[in-house]
Parts: structure tokens; C-alpha cells; sequence
């Protein structure tokens, strides 16, 4: 007897997983939920047909969209979240020592407990004296909060349902405000190969805002095409390290850090044609 | 109506793509062989089930496994090919002006046939008068070889059928024998995540005749986990770029030639702790 899951990734493109367990299927008030465990890649959260994270690939998300913004911050001291709620970019982010305090925003509570009970390799810092976490809409959490946060991460899903107004030229303006004056964004903007419109459509609508915006990439094997990009902005300071790259993970490293806005020919020609 | 051709990548993975056209399907004595049409991809041709190459991401894996071997070699001038019937590694290596031979060994003609029909953007350099296409048994043509070539390149299937021996610490040795005193070879040597097994076990085999052997890796979505190896073995000149990186492609450029050897810190381990 085979149990398989299988994700349409794009219309014309799927990924199947051999299943052994289904651990957790919910249906929230956003979205349906499950945890399933896979032979390939251990514990497996799904949100809407969509792998959101696996247990054993997930370092290659979480460390680029965390590490990447956070050492282009000379000093980051408040840090928000939206989305995200896995924990895996909260657990990053804890490895900063100048980090004092991290907003945790994610509009569905659901996700936050299922990860809590079933991904504990993930959700290990939700309970850091320096996290809260706060249920809610991050858009409109964004709106109302001005000249707070030094680094703000979308760590959020695909540009569907809930999650279409955080890729928006509107949202990206909320966020600027929302930052400090050496503020500092970084958004996931998915596969550059799978979906190229969304990648250009957040590129240039960060743009309208922030005077330098520039694409990091990495590799995501359970995502489609198995690499991923994340647009990161900045209020002041240069897209490089400015500060001592003193922290290597799993996958990222100061080498990592210092080629990270080196893109290759093939994406800086999309970007450019795409303008 | 819809139409879908099925990988099954490991025994607990697969990735399906939509099909809009089957160009040709042909059992050759070695494998079944098949270039289709697809919607994400473009043409790809398909052996004994397992993708080889696609029109559109091909250029990844190409590039990867030519021009980092061949920057490591201070003078390539003849070059062997074992395997890629469809013409992608032999098109890059045309493209570094001090090669004046390539001897392209291809166990199954059909491959090479089926390429120069359905894949002109790969195959365009087969005909090059600096081209010689040699259909034959790779491992017997390397063992009666000696001191002829300055870089070898193996470009093979899985390892599974006619390709398995070109994974073995004895055929390495041959190669070693082929190459002349700087010689350079380059093994493709599957997913770093969903082979680790044959990474090692081609890295320890290296090691048993080359005295520098080093692992680079780069993306490519239509195989495995969205990324692979490259192993790489020197005669007697150290692993990196050992003459001007004056060529740039799609993705290879100065910039991934400098940080090519630069492993992340959970391969490095992988292959520390497999030793």
C-alpha cells in the first residue's frame, strides 16, 4: 500500500512525496492545514496544497531570508516577522545577540500550534523572553506602526489567498514606514524560474519605496524548480554586509554573504528586461 | 485532455511535468529514449524514464560541469567526453579557444542522432571540425588510452545500467592514466540530497587515484532536489582557477569560478564524516 502526496507546483509542474503518516489535517479559518511525514523529507507542514517547510530542507529557506537581511543591517535591534509562523525564521533571527526584541505577526494562530506541536526542530524560539507573537493581519499591523522596526521579513506563502497584498507597492510602503531610518526589508518572491512575473512585479513595486532593492537566490528543494529568490530593501544603508559576517549556519556563510547580491546573468537579464 | 510524463526520481520522490507533445520514443540497444514536449520546460529528452536534459534549464548543468574543470586545467587543449550524447557539455567546451580537440565517446548513437534531430540548441557543436564523435564503450576507450588528454569529463546517466562503472575507484584510474601530467577530470555525481550515498562513494573513489579532489554544486531544477554535484579530480594543479575566468554564461561567471570549491558547511560534513 503507497500513500503519496502531490503538489501542483505551477499548472504545467507537479512534486509528489511518498507519505507514511498524516500527523495533523485542519481546516482554519484561513486555509487547510496538514503536518504529514515524508520518507524523502521528514516532517512536512502544507498549507493549502502548498509545502510550506519540511524538516529536512528548511535551512536553506530560513537561513537566506534571515541571515541575508539581518547582517545588511549595521545594528538590528527590533525585528518583525510576518508570516512565517513555523518558527524557523524566529529561531534564525535568535542567533543575532544585538536582536532585543522580535514581533511575530501571523494572521493564523493555527499554524503557530500545529508547528508548536509537531515541528519542534522549527517552532524552538517561539517561546524566547524576546518573541511575541501576535495574531493578526500584518498588512494592517504594518499600517499603523511607524519608525519601530530595523529589519522586517514577509516570510510569507505564495501569492494566493491571504498572502496577495504582501507582495503590493501599497504594503511595501507600510513597511518603509514602519522602519527605522536604517531600515531594512527582505521578502521571499519565489522561484525565478517557475514564477518570473511575481519576482518582477515585487522587485519594482519595492522600488517605488526603497532606494536600493537588489534579489539574493538559494537553493529550496522542496519548492518549485528547487531554488528560491527574496528581494531585499533598504532605507540607507548599501546592500552588503556592514557589520562583522561572525555567524555560519547549515548553509549560509560569509561566503555566502559576500556573493549574496552577485546574481547570475540569466536573473540580472530578467531584471533588467523586466523593468 | 491532459498529458503528463512521470519521473520517479528516488524510490519516495517524483516530479511530474505536462506534456504537449511526444517527439520520439525509440528502443535503443542501451535504453529507452524519448524527447517530448513540455509547457515548463520545453523540449526534453528522457532516458530509460529519467530526465537528461531540458531546452530550458540545461544550460545550468552545462556550464557547471565544463567550465569549472576546464578554468582548472592552465591549458586545456584536448578535451573527452564520456557520455552527453546530446552535445551541451561539447557546445561549452567550444566556446575556450585553446581546445583543439574533443574526442566525444557515447556508448549509444541513438542519443547523439535524436539530439541533431530534436535538440539543435544543444547538438549545434557536434558537427565543429575540432569535434570527433566516437560511439563506443567509454571505459574500455579510457583503459586503452594514455597520456592524451588534459581534461575528461563524465557526463553520464544515473548510476544505474550502462553508466554504473563510470563511478568505480577503476575506472578513475584509467582516466587518471588518460590524462596527460596537469590533467583534470569532472564527474557529474548526482544530488548532494537524495544521493549522498554516490557523492561519497565517487569522492572516496577519486581520491584513491587523484590527489586533489574537490566537490562543486550548482542548481538544476529537472534533476533531484533541484541541485547537484560535480566532483572533480586534479593530476598535480590545485582546485581552483588556474588561468583568467575570461568566458561568462548564463550562470557561470568569475564570480562562481572564485567561490566554486567554497562547499556549504552540510556538505562539507556530509563528505568529512563519510570518509
Amino acid at each position: 500500500m503507497e500513500f503519496w502526496f502531490k503538489e501542483a507546483q505551477t499548472k504545467d509542474l507537479a512534486l509528489e512525496v511518498r507519505v507514511t503518516d498524516i500527523l495533523h489535517l485542519q481546516q482554519t479559518p484561513y486555509q487547510k492545514l496538514a503536518v504529514i511525514e515524508t520518507v524523502e523529507y521528514g516532517r512536512m507542514l502544507i498549507l493549502d496544497g502548498a509545502i510550506q517547510c519540511t524538516e529536512r530542507d528548511e535551512f536553506l529557506y530560513h537561513e537566506m531570508i534571515t541571515h541575508v537581511p539581518l547582517f545588511v543591517h549595521p545594528n538590528p535591534q527590533r525585528v518583525c516577522v510576518i508570516g512565517g509562523g513555523d518558527g524557523g525564521t524566529v529561531r534564525e533571527i535568535l542567533k543575532h545577540p544585538s536582536v532585543e526584541e522580535i514581533k511575530h505577526v501571523e494572521i493564523d494562530g493555527a499554524v503557530v500550534e500545529a508547528s508548536k506541536k509537531f515541528l519542534p526542530t522549527l517552532s524552538c524560539g517561539l517561546d524566547d523572553p524576546r518573541v511575541e507573537i501576535l495574531i493578526t493581519d500584518g498588512i494592517k499591523y504594518l499600517e499603523n506602526t511607524k519608525g519601530y522596526f530595523d529589519v522586517i521579513i514577509i516570510d510569507s506563502t505564495d501569492p494566493v489567498g491571504p498572502a496577495v497584498g504582501l507582495f503590493s507597492a501599497e504594503f511595501y510602503g507600510y513597511a518603509f514606514k514602519a522602519l527605522r531610518e536604517d531600515g531594512v526589508i527582505c521578502a521571499q518572491t519565489e522561484s525565478p524560474f517557475a514564477n518570473t512575473k511575481l519576482l518582477l512585479k515585487s522587485w519594482n513595486n519595492m522600488r517605488v519605496h526603497f532606494p536600493h532593492v537588489g534579489v539574493t537566490i538559494g537553493y529550496m528543494p522542496t519548492y518549485p524548480t528547487g531554488f528560491w529568490s527574496y528581494t531585499i530593501g533598504s532605507k540607507k544603508v548599501e546592500l552588503k554586509a556592514n557589520r562583522q559576517v561572525n555567524l555560519s549556519g547549515k548553509y549560509f556563510t560569509k561566503s555566502v554573504m559576500d556573493k549574496a547580491f552577485d546574481l547570475p546573468p540569466f536573473i540580472k537579464d530578467l531584471l533588467n528586461n523586466g523593468q
